[in-house]
This record gives C-alpha cells, sequence and structure tokens, in this order.
C-alpha cells in the first residue's frame, strides 16, 4: 500500500539537526531531485538540538501522524555518523522512514501496530564520506525510493533495531484521585511548553475537578484554546496533536512561568 | 480572472509568526500538496514577531503588488485562534488572500480598489483543532481553490470584515515647505529602517532641498542607493517596494544610528 | 552540453545574504516560478555574514562540485549593489552561475579549466530598483536561462571580469617535514571548523607523524570521523566536501577550543 501511494505523492519531509545557516540541507535535496526530479520536498525543521536524538525521536512520533500518509521521512539527526550504528528504512502502513538506526524511530515503533525495518545495503553506497551520510546514504536511498526502486532492492529485512525506552508520563491512580506526572517535551517559539501527556491520558470519567501543576504556576482547568483565558494569563489546553500544552494567552510561557524542556508537568483530577 | 491565472500558476505564498524551528508549516505544506500535488510552495516568512498583526498587515502590504498576479497569499497571524475571530478569503482583481479576520489584510483593502470578502464556511471543517487553523482551515482551503474549488463553494460573500486604521504619515504642508512624519515599521536583516513613507509622498514640484531625520541623525538628500555614500555612512534611499528607507552604505543602520521599529521618520523638503 | 543539462533538470540554487525573516528570497522565488513553472529552487543558504563576498565565494568554490550537474548557481551578496560592479554569468561545462560581478566566483574560476563569462545586457533590464538586483536583474536572468533562453541573447561574451586572489595555504618544504598553514573559513553549525587545506594538500608519500594545531589545541592524527575519538575530545578529519575540518565529537570545536572563522590551522607532516 505504501508504495502505491509513494510513487502517486512523492513527497519526503526532512527533519534534521543541520541548522539553515549552511549547506548540508541543500546538499540533500539536489541528492533527491537528481534521483526524482518530480519529488516534493518539506522541510519540517532543521533546528532540533544538536545530537538530541531523543528530542527528535519525540517530536517526530508526536507529529508524523497528522501528515498524509504516503510519504518519506528522512530524518538525519546523526552523533554517531562514521561510527558503527546502521542505517535503516522503517515501513509502516502508509509511510516509510529514513534514517540512522540510534533509536531515532523508537516513539513510530510504539505507535506502529505493524511495521517492518530494513537494514540499508552499505555496499550499494562505496567511498561515501564518513562525516555526511545524509548526503551520501540517507538522501540517494529516499531519492530513489520516490522514483520507484524497491525497499527489497536498497535493504534487507531485519529483526535487530536499536530502540530506546520512550517517555511515558507515570499515572498514581489513588482513591478518588488520579495523579499525572509528565514533563516538557519541547517549547515552541511562541513559548508554548508541549508535554508528553495525552489526550488520551487525561480521558476519565466523573472527573470533578482539574489541576495542573508546572513549576510554581496551578492551573485550574483544562481550556479549548488560548483565547478562552484573558491576554497574559496562563492556559492548560490539548494542542493541536493531542498533548497536553501549557501556553500564555498571547504571551510567552517559557519566559512568564520560568519552566522549560524537560521542567516536570503535573496533573490532578479529582474524581 | 484571478481564477484563470489561479489555475495556470498553482502558487501559494506563505506568512506566519510560527517560525522555523518547529513543524508547523510543514504540516500545513503537506496538507497543501496533499491537496494539490502541482502546488509551488514559497515561504515568504515565518519571522513575524509572534501576534504582531499590524506588521504582518504592513509588510503584507508593502510587497504583495510585487508578486506576480495569480497567486494565493496564505497568511497566519492568528493571536485569536479557536475564539471569536472569523476565517476570509479576499479575493483582488489578480490575487487571493486567505487567514483570519482579524485586519491583517487592512493594507490590501486600502490599496485595491475593488476587493471582496467571503467568510469561509466553518461548516465544511468540522472537528478542527482550536489552536492550529492554519493547518486545519486555512491551509486545506488555499489546497482546495488551487485544485480548482470554487470560491463561492468555500465562503460567504460578507460586508462585514475587520480592518484597523492603517499608519500613514503624516503631511503638514507650510508655506515653502512641507513636513512629513513617518515611523519606521520594519527592519530588515541588513538593519535598513524601511518606514511608512512612500515614493508618491516625496514626489513634490520645485523642493530645493530635503532633510531627513531619524534620532539625532540628519540626512541631506534622497540617494539612489547605499553606494551613492561612502561606507559606513548613512543614506536615505527609496526602496526596491516604492518606500523610504534609511540605511547604512555596508553597515547597519540600526544598531548605528540607534533607531528601530516604531522610531519616528520626518522628512522636510523647502521649496 | 550545459544547456541541455539545465533544460532537463531546471533546478536553480540560491545562496544570499538576505536571511530570511524577510520578504527578498521569496519575491526572487515569485520571479523565477513565474518564467518557469517547472523550476525546482533549492536554498543553499541565506546566512552568509551581509556583504561578505569572500566567504559566500569560498563556500560557493568548496560545495558547488558536490551538486549533479546541469544546475543554475544564483548568489547575491552584492555590497555594490546600484553601483559600479556589472552583473555576470559563469558558464562551466556543467553549470551556469549568475550574480553580481564582485568576485563572487573567484573559486569558481579557480577550480574550472574552461569557463566563459558574459557580461548580463543591461539593456534588457530597463527601470529597476537601485537596491534589489536579486529581484530585478539575477532571477529574471536565471527563471528565463531556465525557461529556455540562450545564453547569447542574455549576455555578451566578456574578458573582464573581477577576480581575487583566494586564499590558499602556504606550504612550507623542510628537510624531513611540510607545514602547511591554513585558515579556519567557515563555522557550521555544529561548531565544526571547516579550514582550506585539502585532502590534496595533506596527500604525502612517506609520512611518520601528523600533528594538527589550532589556537593551544594540537591533535596527533588526521581520523576518519568524530567517532573515532572519545565524546567531547577534538578530532581532525576530512570533511565531506575534501577539507581538513576541526570538531568536538558529540561537541562543539569552536566554543571548546577557542577558535573561530580566521583561526589560523597549521599541519605539521613529518616524513
Amino acid at each position: 500500500m505504501v508504495r502505491n501511494l509513494l510513487k502517486k505523492n512523492k513527497i519526503v519531509y526532512l527533519m534534521t539537526d543541520f541548522g539553515v545557516d549552511n549547506f548540508y540541507v541543500s546538499e540533500m535535496k539536489s541528492v533527491i531531485y537528481s534521483l526524482c526530479r518530480e519529488a516534493r520536498i518539506v522541510d519540517i525543521t532543521h533546528s532540533i538540538t544538536p545530537f538530541d536524538v531523543h528530542e527528535a525521536a519525540f517530536l517526530l512520533g508526536m507529529i508524523y501522524p497528522f501528515y498524509p500518509g504516503g510519504g518519506i521521512f528522512l530524518v538525519v539527526v546523526d552523533p554517531g555518523v562514521g561510527g558503527e550504528r546502521g542505517e535503516i528504512i522503517v515501513r509502516t502502513q502508509e509511510r516509510l522512514f529514513v534514517g540512522p538506526d540510534n533509536g531515532v524511530f523508537s516513539y513510530v515503533y510504539e505507535k506502529e501496530k505493524k511495521f517492518s525495518v530494513y537494514r540499508i545495503r552499505r555496499e550499494l553506497f562505496e567511498g561515501v564520506s564518513s562525516t555526511f551520510h545524509g548526503r551520501d546514504i540517507f538522501a540517494p536511498v529516499a531519492g530513489r525510493l520516490l522514483a520507484g526502486t524497491s525497499l527489497r532492492s536498497l535493504g534487507r529485512k531485519s529483526d535487530e533495531f536499536v530502540r530506546f525506552q520512550v517517555h511515558y508520563p507515570e499515572v498514581e491512580e489513588q482513591e478518588g484521585a488520579v495523579l499525572i506526572r509528565g514533563r516538557v517535551m519541547f517549547v515552541d517559539k511562541f513559548g508554548n511548553l508541549i508535554s508528553n501527556i495525552t489526550f488520551s491520558d487525561l480521558k476519565r470519567e466523573g472527573v470533578k475537578e482539574t489541576y495542573i501543576r508546572v513549576g510554581r504556576t496551578v492551573i485550574r482547568e483544562i481550556s479549548r484554546s488560548f483565547s478562552d483565558v484573558p491576554a497574559g494569563k496562563p492556559v492548560a489546553y490539548i494542542g493541536s496533536h493531542g498533548y497536553l500544552e501549557i501556553g500564555v494567552n498571547k504571551g510567552n510561557a517559557q519566559s512568564s512561568l520560568g519552566a522549560g524542556k524537560g521542567s516536570i508537568l503535573e496533573v490532578v483530577m479529582v474524581m
């Protein structure tokens, strides 16, 4: 199924820690276009914290279901480039993922019921650089997949791959109350704090009161949107990817509330 | 007329305050491509000051006439997302504009003799998020328009829309002199100060001397380009969009002259 | 040959000092698409240090051979815009380069055995702005070239063009040793120091020991990749463009080693 979608869409999404103040990303794109002129290339972001595989993995896991099926996610956050780590293609029902085998797809493995991992045939990529596999291995693989080369000819199916422990929130059920302890996983440009607590974690019956605490701030309900509170006030809401977020209406929660990536977020629901 | 141009060009220009260090823009693009594979998507900028509808409105008004006709401007600077503000499509003779009805198109209304405003039919977008209408309403509307869906099926023509007072410079005519008082509306990466005083404001007959003042700096003529003054010296010139700008040749006017966004700019023309 | 490649690929690579927090680049793209709807446009970077023609020239020279043949490099780092400097198209066997005649293609001239320079016919671009030739001259030239307009109709072949002295490393041959003194030309987002010493400079027979010095740091060998040294340790390696680079495994060489753009890099090879 993914193959037909791919053939029709020919779209690749890029996520790296390369930044945009240099030329690395453009070299990857030039390779992709040279292999598939009809490619659509969309930058997700190139501002992943350098070498932060865990950050990239969480963000990818949060957002990928919101992209239409039939695309390739090319993820290059690769502190181990040139070392022992392998290179893989992950196939799910509707998508392909290409990148280093360093755990960056761990949240994808969690979310998908069925997926296959293919180790890229290194022998197809002789004489490549030791420091820029984004250009020399991953982009060529993505370009060939877009151009119609079969997955099997590019990789060997494998049961061995790196999968790290993902950060689920801790849930403590008490009599008449539930305590959920998560953390801030990402802060966006507006200063909104995106946590790892999901909509489903919060879906309980018979909840009478809800308290959300981050740092010294306590918020007493989950709102629908920023504008449900006055300007300058903190607001908890389910963000557009289904995760609990803390913002400040027309303000910046990170700077106002003194919280940031890694901060603990607690939700108490009283039944 | 706009419809035929659109059909031929299939181009959309994006302006947001989302930044590029996250994934919001890419989600909008993925939606557009899924609705119209042949789309051309051009980023104007994603660095509008967060929530600054006035900044976005001015910049859009300044630059849009310089883009070839037949495109869609998708503008998402949307502090009121999820609240009461509406969503609109603006049609001018050669262009479409899609975004929140918060005044962000006010300068377009000023510049166009004829335009129509359509309120987007919200019933077409059930179950959308409350915080990311860029992905859930505006991008789908742009994508459908590119794909050929008629404006009328997406929106209802309306005479009610938000239009704020635009910032025109003040002009004081005196005997033998004209005083124009404008302000710096935007500072570009080079530190050039872009004002709201236009070429037409300055076009007067019989002008013998011109003085331009910003902060403590007085410039005694309007030059053609940076290189008309020595390196390091301030220069006033008509920028590439027809507005009076202050720069420093091979330098940075913002830091050298101690002026910035909001600073007053005065022009005295002596007849 | 370049013409056929161009016709097939229709790809243009952009390098400017415009930044991405404004609208200049998008205006150039809108012009290119309006002249050639099928264009592929790839941003190399827009973060060249403002007005730094030497930086842009070095980077372009380092990277352009790694892009597939048959593209146009559109380079706008143009402190002399509106002044006396000319506008040129450079043709090499497989590529075209479009930009101001200010030396920004000097490294291309060094690397290519055969190339031709065409002065753009200014009479084709009447009434253009004096400050934004990127939009008003260079993008239209690139767009027309992509659309199939002949080079000759856009420019006149010329033997006069600006070419500045490129920065080669100094090589001192001594008995039993070679000393190479280069400098750091660019620092990427990871803090890797990219020098102007190439793989060929270092290729000597009978080398027993190699020392690389930058600031107070001495590195005793050239490694294959970051992961050849422990995390946090400095590493010298041949980067993915064939130049000697200094990095820190999973760290930042610029901040750890107190070196940056312009720093001296010395290599001693003992035979």
